[in-house]
This record gives C-alpha cells, sequence and structure tokens, in this order.
C-alpha cells in the first residue's frame, strides 16, 4: 500500500479553499499511484476553530463542503482528513474533532479525538467532546489501522513518569486490539524549537507499542498567535524514520509500506532559522487570511524594528511594506540615517516624519492642564503615543497593517508605552527575547549587511529622554532574557535580585499585555492567548521577596 | 444544628487577606451560636486564579495560610471553604478545586469538585483534575452532609432534555448514598440578570433529589472582568427558601436546620438596579485588588460617559473620579456644557483641555506625509487618538486609572477607535447595550436630574465631523441592541439585513476587542476574555448571505 502525506496549509473557516486543497492534494496523490491521502487534523475546518464554534452554523457550512469532498474525490483513492462534526449528543457538548474517511462511492467513516487539550494556546474543552479512539480501528486494503488526532498520543509519561492525563488511551487500545498494521495521527501541532523531538519522541513510542509503522501529518500554515511547521514524517516500528517533509510550507510525500520507504527531505536547519521561517510564516499567513496586502512599521534605528522589518520583507516582498522614521529631538541623527539605511538595503520606502511638532504642541496642552513642570514617564509615553498616532493614521490612510515591534524581553518587564510602541495588528517578535532579537539579525546578515552593522552594535535605547539606555532601566538583556526564559516560558522563580525584580515587574504589568496584538508564538511558552493572567491579584504579596 | 452562610469578598492570591476574613467570620458565626459556617469556592485563594496556577509556588504559599486557619481556628465550630490543594498525582493535573473541612484539634477533610467548567470565562481544565463528589459525604454533628462544589449542581438538563455533561454526576450519589441529612454547595458564581432563576431551579432540584435541605454559597466581589453577586440562600426539600443573603455586598446569614428557618433578607431589586450595583462593585473591586483609589474618564456630553461618571462616583466617593472635556470643532458648545453640569451634578472636578490645536498640528504632519487632502476617516479616528493621548497622560500624571466608555453595541459593530475612545484600564459598560446605558441613566435620575435631561434626549453622536449622528453609521439602536443580544449574547444568526450587517461588522472587528480592555461582564456572554474568536478566519463567507 502506498500512502500520500499531505501537508497543507488550511485557512479557518474557509471551507471552500480548504476543500479545494483537499480534492487538489488528493488527485496529486493519485498521480503518484498511492492508495490512501492522509491530511492535517480539522484540514477541512480550519484549526483551532475557537469560539466559532459557538455559531452553529459554522459546522453546519462545514458539512456542505463535506457532502461536495464525497460527491467529486477521485475515485480509487481514500482520503482522511480533520473535520469538525457534530455528536448529536443529548448529553454531552455539541460536536467532535473528528478524522473523516472519505471513499469515493462507499459511506464515510468518522474517528473521534480522544484527548482534548486545553493547556497554552488550545481550549478544545469548550465545544468539542471526548471520543474513545479504541473504537478508531478500521481495515482499509487489507491492512488493519489506527486513527489518532494530535493530542491522543500526548499521553505518554514524562522523563519523571509523570502525565497530565490519568491514563494513556493508547495502552488501552493495544490491549484491545492485537495486529495494527499502521498507525496514523493527524495534528495541529504548533511550532517551537525542539519540538521535533518531542513529537519524534511520542511517535516512536506509539509505533513501538503497536510494531506497526507510523505516520503523523502535521498542519502548515499560521493562525493569529499559532504558527504549524508541518515537518511530517513517519517511522517504522524500530524508529527508523521513513518520511519527512518540509518545514514551513505545503507539501506531499509518499510512503510505500510495502517497502517500508519513503520521500525523505533531510537538509538540516537551525532553530534561528526555523524561527525565522515560523515568523515569516505568520506574518505572512495573517495577512493572506485576513485579506491584507501591506504593512508598515516605525524604524528607529533600533534592532526590533530592523528585524521586523526584514521578516515582513520576506513575507510580504519589499513594494509591500513601509517604514517610518518618526524622530524627535531626544533621537541621535544617526537613528534615522541607520533607519534609511536599512530602508534601503531592504528595497522598501521609507518617510520620515518628525514628531516633535506634534508632541511639543501637545505637551503645551497637557502639563499646564495637569498641572506638569518636569520632564518626565508623561513625556517619555507621549512621544511614543504621538507615533502610534501617526503610524495608525497610515492604517487608515492606506488600508495597511501596522506592525508592533515589541519583544518579549521588553514585554515581560513592561518596558513598552500601551497605545505608543504597543500599537499594531500583529506583534512579530513578541515571542522573542532581545537575544534572540539579535541572533536573527545575525542570521539576515550572514551573506552580506542586511541590516547596517551599527544597528547591532550601539546600545539598545528607547531614545525618549537624553543619553537614555534601556539598561537603565532593565537588567542587562542577557540576564534578562534568562529571568524570562525561565519565568514566562518555564513559570519557575528565582531568587536573585533580577528576577525578583523580574517576576515584580511581570506582574505589575498584567494589565498592558492584555490589550497587546497578537503575538506570534515561537517558544513553549508564550505571552497572548495562551497565558491567562488576572490583572487584579495580590500574586507579587506572596511570591515576591526581595523588593 | 445551626448553620452560618458566610459570603465573602476574596481577593485573588490575597491570602492573608482571605484568611484573616475566613476566621473573622468563623468567630461572627460562633457569636450567632452556629456549629458550623460555610464559605464560598475558593475562599482561600481567590477565584478565577486561571494562569496564576502555573507558578507551582502560588498553591505552596496559600497552604501555609491554610494550616494557619487549622491552628488558629476558634474552637466549637467546624469551617468548610474553598481552597485550591495539591492533587500529588503522578499522572493527572496538579490541582484540585476543593472544599476544606477545618475543625480546631482535628484531621481536616477535603472534598473535590468534579465538573470542572470551561465554557465562557471559566478555565478550570487547564490546571485543575477532576474529583468525584460521590467521595464528599461526611458525617458532622450526627448529620450526613453532601458537599458539592459550584459547576458541581449544573449537568441537570435543560428544558430541552440536554446537558453539556454526558452524566449528571449527583445522579450517581443518590443512588449510592442513602439519607443525606443536608446539601452544600460552594460557588463562585458571576451574575447576569436572571441567574438567580437559574440557581434556584439547579438548587431546588439537588434538594427534592436527596429529600434534604440545600445551602447554596456563593462568592461575592469583582475579579478583572467578573463579577460575583453573593445572593447566598438555603431551600428545604419543598423547595421552600429558608434563607437569603444580600446582592453585591458581603453578609453573613443564619440557618437552624432543627426549626428549619433562617434568615432571609427579601428586598426586591429590579434586574436594572442589580446590574448597576455589579458595575459599581466591578469598578471598585477593579481598583482596590490592584491598589488604585483614583479614575477619570472622558466625559463627552453623551450618554455613555455620563452613566460610566455616575457608576465611578457609586464606586469611589466623587474626589477619586476626574472628568475631561475634550473638545474640537466638530462638538456642539452643548456638549461641554452637558459635561460641566453632569461633573457639577455629581460633585466630580472637570477640566476641559480642547484638542483643536494638537488635533491640526497633528494633521498638518500626517496629510502631506500620506498624500491626504480630504477629510476622512484618518482624521475621526485622529480626534479619538488625541483624546485617549491626553487621557492616558493624566494616568501617568496623577497615577489615575482611565474609564473607556464603550458600550457593548458599539463594541459589537466596531463603532469605536482602537487606541483612541477604546484606551483605558477597564471597560465597565462594555456589557451594556445602548438601551440598557439609557435604563442605567433613567435609575440616575429616578429620584431628581442627576443627569442632565437634555444628555438623554439628544441624538447620539461621535461628533468627529460636522452634523454626524451615529445612526449615519449604524443601525437604529433599538434594532441594533436587538440583534447584539441575539448574535453576541445567543450566538444566534438572524436574517434580516440589520443582523446580516451586524454579523458582518462582528466578524471584520474581531481585531479591535482582541486588544479591548477587560469589559465587565453583566450579561449571560459578554465581549473580553470569555468569548474567544480568532481574527483571521473566512466564517463571514459562509455565514453572509446578504451583503
Amino acid at each position: 500500500m502506498r500512502i500520500a502525506i499531505a501537508q497543507i496549509n488550511a485557512s479557518l473557516a474557509d471551507f471552500e479553499s480548504n476543500k479545494n486543497k483537499i480534492l487538489d492534494f488528493a488527485h496529486k496523490a493519485l498521480e503518484r499511484h498511492c492508495d490512501m491521502v492522509i491530511f492535517p487534523e480539522a484540514a477541512l475546518f480550519g484549526y483551532h476553530p475557537f469560539d466559532l464554534l459557538e455559531i452553529s452554523e459554522m459546522v453546519e457550512a462545514q458539512n456542505r463542503f463535506l457532502k461536495d469532498i464525497e460527491k467529486s474525490a477521485p475515485k480509487g483513492i481514500g482520503l482522511l482528513f480533520g473535520a469538525i462534526t457534530q455528536t448529536k449528543l443529548k448529553h454531552g457538548r455539541p460536536y467532535y474533532n473528528s478524522a473523516v474517511f472519505v471513499e469515493r462511492g462507499k459511506k464515510s467513516r468518522f474517528f473521534h479525538k480522544e484527548l482534548l487539550p486545553t493547556g497554552d494556546v488550545f481550549d478544545e474543552a469548550r465545544f468539542i467532546e471526548t471520543g474513545r479512539i479504541a473504537d478508531n480501528v478500521f481495515k482499509f486494503n487489507g491492512q488493519k489501522i489506527l486513527v489518532t488526532i494530535c493530542e491522543d498520543i500526548w499521553a505518554w509519561d514524562d522523563k519523571n513518569g509523570r502525565s497530565q492525563y490519568p491514563a494513556n488511551p493508547l495502552k488501552a487500545v493495544a490491549k484491545k486490539e492485537k495486529g495494527i498494521d499502521l498507525v496514523l495521527n493527524l495534528s495541529a501541532s504548533p511550532y517551537y524549537p525542539g519540538k521535533e523531538k518531542v513529537r519524534d519522541d511520542l511517535v516512536r513510542k506509539t509505533s513501538a507499542l503497536f510494531k506497526a509503522p507510523m505516520i503523523y501529518c502535521n498542519m502548515v500554515g499560521a493562525q493569529d498567535e499559532i504558527v504549524f511547521d508541518g515537518q511530517s514524517f513517519a517511522v517504522d516500528p524500530k524508529g527508523r524514520e521513513l518520511a519527512r517533509l518540509m518545514a514551513f510550507e505545503e507539501d506531499i510525500g509518499v510512503l510505500d509500506l510495502d517497502k517500508m520507504e519513503g520521500m525523505k527531505r533531510t537538509e538540516k536547519v537551525a532553530d534561528a532559522e526555523k524561527i525565522r521561517q515560523a515568523l515569516v510564516l505568520g506574518i505572512r499567513d495573517f495577512c493572506r487570511k485576513t485579506g491584507l496586502s501591506k504593512v508598515h512599521l516605525g524604524l528607529s534605528g533600533g534592532v526590533d524594528s530592523a528585524l521586523v522589518a526584514c521578516l515582513a520583507v520576506d513575507a510580504l516582498g519589499p513594494s509591500n511594506v513601509k517604514g517610518f522614521a518618526l524622530p524627535s529631538k531626544f533621537n541621535a541623527s544617526e537613528s534615522e540615517e541607520l533607519a534609511a539605511k536599512l530602508a534601503k538595503n531592504l528595497g522598501i520606502e521609507m518617510k520620515t516624519v518628525s514628531i516633535q511638532q506634534p508632541y511639543e504642541v501637545l505637551r503645551g496642552v497637557i502639563d499646564p492642564a495637569m498641572g506638569l513642570k518636569d520632564f518626565g514617564l508623561v513625556h517619555e509615553n507621549l512621544q511614543a503615543r504621538v507615533r502610534g498616532t501617526i503610524l495608525m493614521a497610515y492604517s487608515n490612510a492606506a488600508n495597511s497593517m501596522l506592525l508592533a515591534t515589541s519583544n518579549k524581553s521588553e514585554a515581560a518587564a513592561g518596558y513598552s508605552t500601551l497605545y505608543g510602541d504597543m500599537c499594531g495588528g500583529l506583534m512579530p517578535i513578541g515571542d522573542l527575547t532581545k537575544k534572540q532579537v539579535y541572533t536573527l539579525c545575525d542570521l539576515y546578515n550572514r551573506e552580506h549587511e542586511l541590516i547596517p552593522q551599527r544597528i547591532l552594535t550601539r546600545a539598545p535605547s528607547a531614545e525618549l529622554r537624553p543619553n537614555q539606555k534601556d539598561q537603565d532601566s532593565l537588567p542587562e538583556y542577557d540576564v534578562l532574557d534568562r529571568a524570562v526564559d525561565r519565568l514566562v516560558v518555564e513559570a519557575k522563580l528565582g531568587s536573585s535580585r533580577d528576577e525578583q525584580w523580574l517576576l515584580g515587574a511581570v506582574l505589575r504589568s498584567e494589565f498592558k499585555r492584555w490589550q497587546a496584538p497578537p503575538i506570534l508564538k515561537v517558544s513553549k511558552h508564550s505571552f497572548g492567548r495562551g497565558r491567562r493572567f488576572p490583572i487584579a491579584q495580590k500574586a507579587s504579596s506572596v511570591l515576591v521577596k526581595s523588593k
């Protein structure tokens, strides 16, 4: 039996497009003499549906396209793809997260996901009911096949012998069903560096349990904050890799189960490059799936905006990216020059708009009204908000989306101005520490100096008051970054002065992040909707020891 | 046996304060000759913990205060209160949502919640493991008592014979356990109009099932977007009400089980007045629990800002509320006069700051930079953002929180400027339709004209261009409001022109609400964290029929 792995980029609720992709890849699979083609989780609906499922017409609409597929699927090949289906239960939640097996002219078969993720960015227990993978075994072409969906293979014990699930449902299936010939997993699994190894481990354990080859088909593409990386693969029960597909691109691969061999793309790519690809795809898909073609951003002459500009150009092309230099008297003249040089290197337009006059006029109105005399935080934030206002004006003027340029280290420390530099429709590098920002910049400069080197060597500064440096207000970035990884990614508290400082800062600044734009998630745990912290809480009173 | 119902206002992670309240109310109960006192769900931890639970030190810290209670609880009375406890399971999530029964000098007993809500604002399946209420029966003073926590009594069929849960765990207990003398429920149940009836129904059904009296003890107080209303009560198995506590205030009531009688506060209060009280408590607790004492807002001379000002004065007192009139040349002079009159009536300070000059200067910078000639949407948004910038400056200048004044009808239609009138630390009336805004204003004017009548009679206008009226851009408010209730609260689509228009508008404007401040929830389904809609989706392509 030959099986095609169709790693498609499905769009949420874009059923027409998803249906066409499924049929298109089914034809490609048939051309490759395959008996079956498998697609990712929720390939027809798009993933993650979130609360679109509260509108009952959504799944009814999807079902019309499901019927279309049943009617127009190519003959001679079985299609297995993810979809949301109605439970029709009187007692239970309304939907299953299902895999549908379609063969032209036959009654479709349905298999339901058992383990429903609710951690981090996931919310499946809101509208999805629990299935039973023990019911997901079927025969095709004389082969006994077990169908699992994403989380279904995530209940293996970790190295400490722990799991967040009371039981591993795979073990129950292994006890009940003998002679499984093939295990399939349809996934929509978001990317973070090192995720490949985690998945490999789960798939190898599962394959070994059933003593059967296993195919893992992952979604590719981005949905708001979440980026799916593809990298679908297959293994034999000895853990030998039989097939591997591309990262961050649609792809199709074929696995010949009789010969036990498949197509393997084996290019080794470093994590930093994968993060870069994830962010590029995240920007591109957010624009494409919201119907926008153009973006713009403030170019400060600093490293964060430089990186966002590079990513945006990779995502949308230089003609769809526009930079604005927005100097005040506090900006070194070098800042605008560096921004202009960067824009030139990238081939994007840049416009300079001085904020000095509007800033002064606003200050002239605000200071007397509020009894302010000395320059202070008010005026720093004011500059950031004048910039935000000008940049947002361009959104209306040119139907272009503003990209926010904050990074994760700043977001953690609350070192940003709400409605100022936090403005934007998307915050592409909001999940990168400052160190990662430099690493990705270095990547862009590997072949030639795309980002003016001086941008990478000058001391980071918000340039909101004379001679300001980030390190006047923040710990050294290498220290801060490590503290951010420990606290935000691992949720581990530390006792060092800098870690305690960061803990207080994170807890105090939840109100800002509550109102942040969507952040492209490229770590194990990012800010954004996958991290739900309350604002009105006194956690600092028990957690922060030294003040 | 005499039981005290202690309806306290717990604060999230403020263990010291929560512990003191628990001990304080235990003493009050003892003074009232009670044998037992019961508190709300998570009374020690505060509710809803959300992702505070990802930090393992949180519950460890809570446990130190739990030990304090065990050591210093008054003798001669049993205390039953909610807390988060560690499961210590190798396989399963790390915590239970528990009720702890403390008797001085005895080993404490623990009872765990079985049904974990994941819908709307709730997220319990992230860190909480499923308990078994069948294990929650204990003997005290010769009485056999069943302990349930909030959602545990919510699996009764609705009038269509449906439930979102596969089974009602109460029925399993009723089968297994005979002779239950008393059923307790510890809740943290958020308010919406009509919720009382829903709870009454669940409690009466449960009481009847066990043929035993039942006490329902609900949290009071607000946590970010969620307002708990208290209104704890008790019934006998025939459905007769035995006790009822205050709405929106801490309270203690006593139930004598031998005499089958209790304290009843029976004042009938209309829904509109309860919504008003909910919003006042929401503002007050948000400020108190974040350590802020002062708020300010823009007073437009319109009905929304007038209502928010009234609510803020009720919450914090007139000396802690400040208004700003921020006129441009598009504002009728009447607007500022009405704002001033309102401020005078409320006894709050008002300051007028014209935005005309900064607006013109910004326009003078923006128009040439972006090739704009004619007045347009850019300039409307610009005015709103200049206002937002000035109001946010006051936040820094006076350590005061800006209140956003958008209502639910505007939020649904996307009729608001991101980073403009959406600015603020809290959006108090973001869950009120325009009609409800008027109803609450009428309430404030019942005794005398607190809100100048003309504010209530003039046509609503954003006053961002000459002779603008809301109804130039929006359906009539009564039509819009009904459509909002159907679509947003009930998730029901309609086919009328206005309903179709609203559906498109809601789907298009998700990107704005993603970045909205916390919204006080006073309906069955509000915008905010309890409604998780994706931005990048094509739902309109299948849902919106007429364009």
